[in-house]
């Protein structure tokens, strides 16, 4: 049984985004082998496109232009990657984004974990650690759309389905 | 009764936002008197954060710091602005925002509607044109979270409350 030890550390970044600060955080998972497995949360991490499509493959997502994706990520407010480090080796197991007005209020897309990696409590530390960075940016309304599936799983983490009868709602072409 | 000519013209813009396409678009108001009202929506006119205040508080919302709604403008993707024209005079009645990460997906906030230009259609003809915008730039997913007082309104504009079960949910500290 894998055994977490929570330790938050910051570490110095080379490059800062312009609209979060700069930041990365570890936690330490204690392996039976050595050398030791890290898991690592940035902000500023430099995302390879093809590796990010092979982590959404690997869930199921449908396939998304590369030119598109790109776009997205440059134009979002906060990028998450989650990343596993053995000795010299570095592998992105968990990717989420949020847009944002940068003031009040932010909307969480694109959170996925690689499979391998569920069910250890990784997804809640990646949405607890997206969580506190746009805190620590003053934003004070999170929101995301949370497919059926995931609804009790964000909620666990604090999320409430239509607060005061609040809808999310989709449009859809005539 | 108002008759509206939905008359929709394009019109050349001094200041073209980077993100959007440079826009406005006239509703022609047959009045009874002289001289004709005229409804303009736009994406580049500059709206006095003063009037929008004021806007704001004809329908009842909190008030915001002028410093973080101004933030908030700066980096929205779409401002839509709504206009009453008569003559020389031009007064705000309008006022629709959208974040967007520029290639999937936009999320529509603070829609307002002047009490005194509600019940004529205005507030359609605002979400319409914003939802236009929108496709205009490519952007597929278009989302909103509504009121419970309005979900019906936002339906009727084909926006559809929790597709496939998705739900919109608020992230709420503990």
């Amino acid at each position: 049984m894998a055994f977490w030890k929570g330790l938050f550390n910051n570490s110095s970044n080379a490059i800062a985004p312009s609209s979060t600060s700069s930041k990365e955080e570890v936690l330490l998972k204690k392996g039976e082998t050595q050398p030791e497995t890290k898991i690592l949360f940035s902000t500023t991490r430099s995302i390879d496109l093809y590796e990010l499509e092979e982590l959404c493959d690997a869930v199921g997502w449908s396939r998304r232009p590369l030119r598109k994706v790109r776009k997205a990520m440059q134009h979002s407010f906060l990028v998450v990657s989650m990343w596993e480090e053995k000795g010299a080796s570095r592998r992105l197991i968990g990717f989420a984004r949020a847009t944002s007005d940068h003031a009040f209020n932010a909307t969480i897309w694109d959170v996925v974990v690689h499979p391998r990696s569920q069910g250890k409590g990784l997804g809640k530390a990646l949405i607890n650690y997206l969580i506190k960075c746009l805190r620590q940016e003053d934003i004070s309304n999170i929101t995301l759309f949370a497919d059926a599936e995931v609804v009790q799983f964000y909620n666990r983490l604090g999320f409430v389905p239509d607060p005061e009868g609040i809808k999310g709602m989709f449009w859809y072409p005539d």
